[in-house]
């Protein structure tokens, strides 16, 4: 996961692997393929047309499918393809394509006369000033989104500036079974069949700066556009992957990684597997609350079996023996010279402290944790009493989050709940979370809300929990979307007198909130330090002995590249790099989640002859692995063959490399994609989408049959 | 399966296939390799050294490993080795090594003058004499036993002549996790790693003829016996399997497949899956009993593993269309010609009804056939009240499997019952296949067995039935071996006095027995000539497109040949030909049934250096596929690399192609084999078994280190 501008270090290994592209273009943020590579927050997409078209992972647009559908109208099932641009649909609120136009290092002025003696407090303070004033800066321009982004725990920081495309439409989704063939059995496995693909279009206002969704509004047109290849793929193909990766682990501590998977993995697991079963049960025989929590429980599902994955392959890794040797060896590197000692041995002790005391309270972020995950209304709340709060205080010295600048966000994500939120599930969910936290020990609860829900010192479950959550979620208008957004111009004062029993909580947690945020503060401030210090110590460990050191990932534009490479999952298998549309029906049982729609397995019957079949492989290739370094976030990354043409998008990471955000792993690290020339397929003979074919610059065939189903 | 009489004529595809050896050679039963391949009944051995040392799989000595145990001294777990002869322990009861010394075609002489107009019964009976006599004839010469066996159904018939050795020992079984390692999970699948292989050693009496069990006896030499290859095999390498494949139906009808994928299978299916876990209920907490019933378990789960692979197999294959479309050919091809339709159509019309026949009583078949088969009381009791019955007549005329040269057989029966008979189980599982006939309707019952049980017209559990079952195996002397054998003795006359309540319901159930013998005689008889006729019209069909016509299996030698291959068992996937140790340790998780015995673990550590390692592997390979054509009865067959030498055991099919027993189908249809250089570790490492590798000419190793279980 290389930061674009260490690409031309690496340009004697991108040319043998066999990329023609030159690694100095990459660096060129402004200049393609990379302008065109674009991110969702939390997915990347890639502009594919002049037209601001854009293409992601259907997953990655699954929320916006779900906004649009109703039980009469389930586009989750049916997909959905506009037949004109008239007939786009909204993207569901708060979705943004932001395309990274400026990364400048701010290393300088974030870390400039930080005093050796500030308190964790302070250090966090003073540099969350500097950043704030940076941002603020930054987008004086308008219609853009900035940030300061830390690598190596704070050793660098880079300014990043986005700009923001807040009118977003979906314009084209396969079928559910489709873009989600195989569902939570096949997911993060291999051999994969899925069309994991969705398109996007930009808007902008007709001054071409981005705008409020408006009927006025234009497309967007991006400088640069990436080119679908229709020549594929082969085994041993050089391919570059370029998108915004998450967050990985792979600079993490021994004792770090012993906690997440001794402690936080298999209790997360466990919840989040009952929360799954809990969401089932409360929505069984309703379809309409069903759709609102499909996106919660696919997420969940999706982490579920990542963090079993992980589990599994921790059991069979060396991942803490090689972080414990690692961090020997560094140790003794330090020890061997006094000058090291001095400066770094203070930064390791302290971060061994620091992880040390965040796993003393881990309960306690973990499962009330919960609590705001688990309770709409709650959480709604606390944002509401929150942002009253901190516009008490001039814009600049408000809570990050809490800014004129995050207003928009509020609101969106305050009208999105609107469409994934139902006061019965809601209400079960959160009882459920309240009941989990309520069985933790004193020290990790939280007085004000035990005192609310009369939790006793002993702890477990309250006398009275359900008259008490009947009475907030009957007296409550916080379910209404009005009422959410009015509340947004309250006062605090206000919001202090009111009755709503969901504000009062929050209102009465205030002080708790600000004393929890000012311990993490302290803590925040003196892990910066002290992360920083360590990977500096690494880093020079590392160049000693010419090991090269890339940060882990931060949502930053990254570039990995590598081949496509099929793998050994165990003794006596080998997985291939190619799956076929031949294979996609003997997978089929015409049971979710292998059930396409008849009109796939009509058009299959016909794909022996499709001009978008492999010959080697002998039908139409529909999925793909490679050893490119990945991880959340990359979903939906264009992947580009040697020539910088799109040959696929990054949809998924194989089981057995479930740790590799802890380490990357050569044999088994592989990264699955959807083949460009099966979304060209399924466009074609599935959903009939010839005109986007053609805005894709893919010539419509005269072979191509009429569409059969949207 | 070709017969070995078969092969000069394949001489061009075995040469090409990497076979050096000639294959005429192949055709002399009494000459190397084939002197050296033998029959178990039911699974193939080979002589290794020249003192008669025998070398099968694990699962083929599994009988004789158990009849050995005890609770306190349990072999199946912890493995055997004699460190002498003198340690040597008696083979289970009825254990026999077969050497096949002569084949003769018999087609005339059983054919000869059987006139056109016989009915069904009387074919049967004019086939049975001339069958029995050219046996008689056959064993005069002492120490053979010989059987008349049918190919196509009767189209040609051979006499086999084999010396029989009647005192085997056994001299070495691994550790139950190594000779089944994986057990019920692994069976059947791939990738595998298990040591499925077990020593016997055959015995005679001093003068070198077969003998009964005697301490005077010698070990038996061999004519011929396999050399030991440690060369190893590779991927593409030729291998030769010789070996008593049990049965096939390649060549039965379409109708005969549907009955067997449609009722047969899903029946045996469910019937065995419930009396599997009827054992596991009886024997719950009983050590003893459940050593007892280890081996009816094993059988039923291999079977059942079998069934179900077989019927998932069917669901995905073009088994039953291939043969209507091979039938309508057939049909058409006949129908063209006058002479071929007044030849071929009846025996086609013929062969038609009859299979409706048997489909009409397969209920009765199945399930009164379940009833003397969990049934050791009542089985032995009608054993003993048939042989009596038979001994009225002179034994030329006596059924097959009660004459004079069928006694032995009978004793070593009712004697090994000893070891595999629990009353209460025996009881229980009987009690189950009582209720399952029971329930079927009136005409698939048998009315002497419904009025000793006084189950009524319309069906159902009958009234009492506990207590009657009480009461009977309270009264009851058989389950004592001394009075099983003694009863032997018994005059048919003295058994219709007999009180003992199994000998009465067997004298009771005579009549009936007879009467559905009559009926199957006749259905036998027709169904010979339908068969043979049906047979004989498709080689002749055949032969006019050119391709080959290989006899369905039939117990008789016969010689597979192919190479080295994995497969690819769905899109995406390849498996290797080739499993190792490391693979091994990979699945280790210490639990049932994957955890080898502390000794194997121990030695793997050290076995990237063992001389049984293969470079290209990296690590001692353990098991590995080839194409040959397998089945049942093939287990331990010796797998011969191109020059003739033991290179593996073939032990298992694999589960993409458990429909083989119906079609070979090249792309899936493979045979896992252990790795004789697995095998040879094994010897060395785990069980110290040095003494024995020096017998099978492998020098013994510097490094080896010394045993340190058995």
């Amino acid at each position: 996961m290389w930061r674009p501008s260490q690409l031309p270090e690496l340009a004697g290994r991108l040319k043998s692997s066999g990329v023609s592209l030159d690694p100095a273009r990459l660096t060129d943020l402004t200049s393609h393929p990379m302008n065109a590579v674009i991110s969702l927050g939390g997915c990347t997409a890639s502009f594919v047309s002049p037209d601001g078209l854009a293409i992601t992972n259907h997953h990655c647009a699954n929320g916006s499918i779900q906004f649009n559908s109703t039980a009469d109208r389930n586009l989750l099932e049916t997909g959905f393809t506009a037949r004109s641009r008239s007939e786009e649909l909204p993207a569901a609120p708060g979705t943004r394509i932001s395309v990274t136009v400026a990364v400048t290092d701010v290393t300088g002025p974030v870390h400039r006369g930080l005093a050796a003696g500030l308190s964790g407090r302070q250090r966090y303070q003073a540099i969350e000033d500097r950043k704030k004033e940076l941002i603020a800066a930054c987008e004086e321009d308008p219609g853009h989104r900035c940030r300061v982004a830390a690598y190596h725990g704070g050793l660098e920081y880079e300014l990043i500036k986005q700009l923001e495309i807040r009118d977003v439409r979906l314009v084209h989704a396969p079928a559910g079974a489709i873009g989600n063939y195989g569902g939570d059995i096949d997911n993060w496995m291999w051999p994969r069949h899925t069309g994991d693909y969705s398109f996007y279009r930009a808007y902008v206002g007709p001054d071409g700066k981005p705008a409020d969704r408006d009927a006025a509004n234009v497309p967007y047109r991006p400088r640069h556009h990436l080119k679908v290849s229709t020549r594929g793929l082969k085994e041993g193909d050089a391919v570059l992957v370029a998108g915004y990766p998450g967050s990985t682990s792979r600079h993490k501590t021994a004792a770090e990684a012993e906690d997440a998977f001794e402690w936080l993995y298999p209790t997360r697991t466990r919840v989040n597997r009952r929360t799954i079963e809990l969401v089932a049960r409360l929505t069984e025989g309703l379809p309409d609350a069903a759709i609102k929590y499909a996106t919660v429980v696919s997420g969940l599902s999706n982490t579920l079996k990542n963090n079993e994955g992980m589990l599994a392959g921790y059991e069979r890794s060396t991942l803490l023996r090689t972080k414990q040797e690692l961090e020997r060896g560094l140790r003794r590197w330090i020890e061997a010279d006094p000058e090291h000692r001095g400066r770094h041995l203070p930064a390791l002790d302290e971060l061994g402290s620091l992880a040390a005391r965040e796993r003393r309270f881990r309960e306690r972020t973990f499962f009330f944790g919960e609590v705001a995950r688990r309770g709409a209304l709650f959480s709604a709340a606390r944002t509401l009493v929150r942002l009253a709060e901190e516009r008490r205080s001039p814009d600049a010295a408000r809570e990050p989050g809490y800014q004129d600048r995050d207003v928009g966000r509020i609101r969106d994500r305050l009208s999105r709940m609107e469409r994934t939120f139902d006061a019965a599930v809601d209400r079960g969910l959160w009882r459920q979370a309240i009941l989990d936290y309520a069985a933790l020990p004193a020290d990790q609860r939280v007085a004000a809300f035990d005192e609310w829900f009369g939790i006793k010192a002993e702890g477990g479950a309250p006398e009275g929990l359900d008259a008490r959550l009947d009475g907030m979620y009957a007296a409550t208008r916080l379910g209404a979307k009005e009422a959410r957004l009015a509340l947004m111009e309250a006062t605090a004062e206000s919001l202090a007198a009111d009755q709503d029993p969901f504000i009062r909580l929050a209102v009465a947690l205030l002080p708790a909130d600000r004393a929890l945020e000012e311990e993490q503060k302290e803590q925040d401030g003196r892990m910066e330090a002290a992360r920083a210090g360590a990977m500096g110590a690494l880093a020079s460990y590392l160049l000693a002995q010419g090991r090269p050191l890339y940060p882990d990932a931060n949502g930053t534009l990254r570039v990995t590249y590598g081949t496509v490479k099929g793998y050994r999952p165990r003794d006596g298998v080998s997985y291939l790099p190619f799956t076929g549309l031949t294979g996609l029906l003997q997978k089929e049982t015409g049971k979710d989640p292998f059930n396409s729609p008849l009109a796939l397995l009509e058009a299959v019957r016909a794909a022996g002859s499709s001009r978008f079949s492999d010959p080697a492989l002998g039908t139409v290739p529909v999925n793909f692995l490679s050893d490119v370094d990945s991880t959340g976030g990359n979903s939906g990354s264009p992947t580009l063959d040697g020539r910088g043409e799109l040959a696929g998008l990054l949809f998924d990471g194989n089981w057995e490399s479930m740790t590799s955000s802890w380490e990357y792993q050569p044999d088994v690290k592989r990264a699955i994609h959807v083949d460009i020339r099966y979304v060209l397929w399924v466009m074609e003979h599935v959903h009939g989408a010839g005109e986007l074919l053609r805005e894709l610059g893919v010539e419509s065939s005269s072979s191509s049959p009429s569409a059969s189903s949207r």
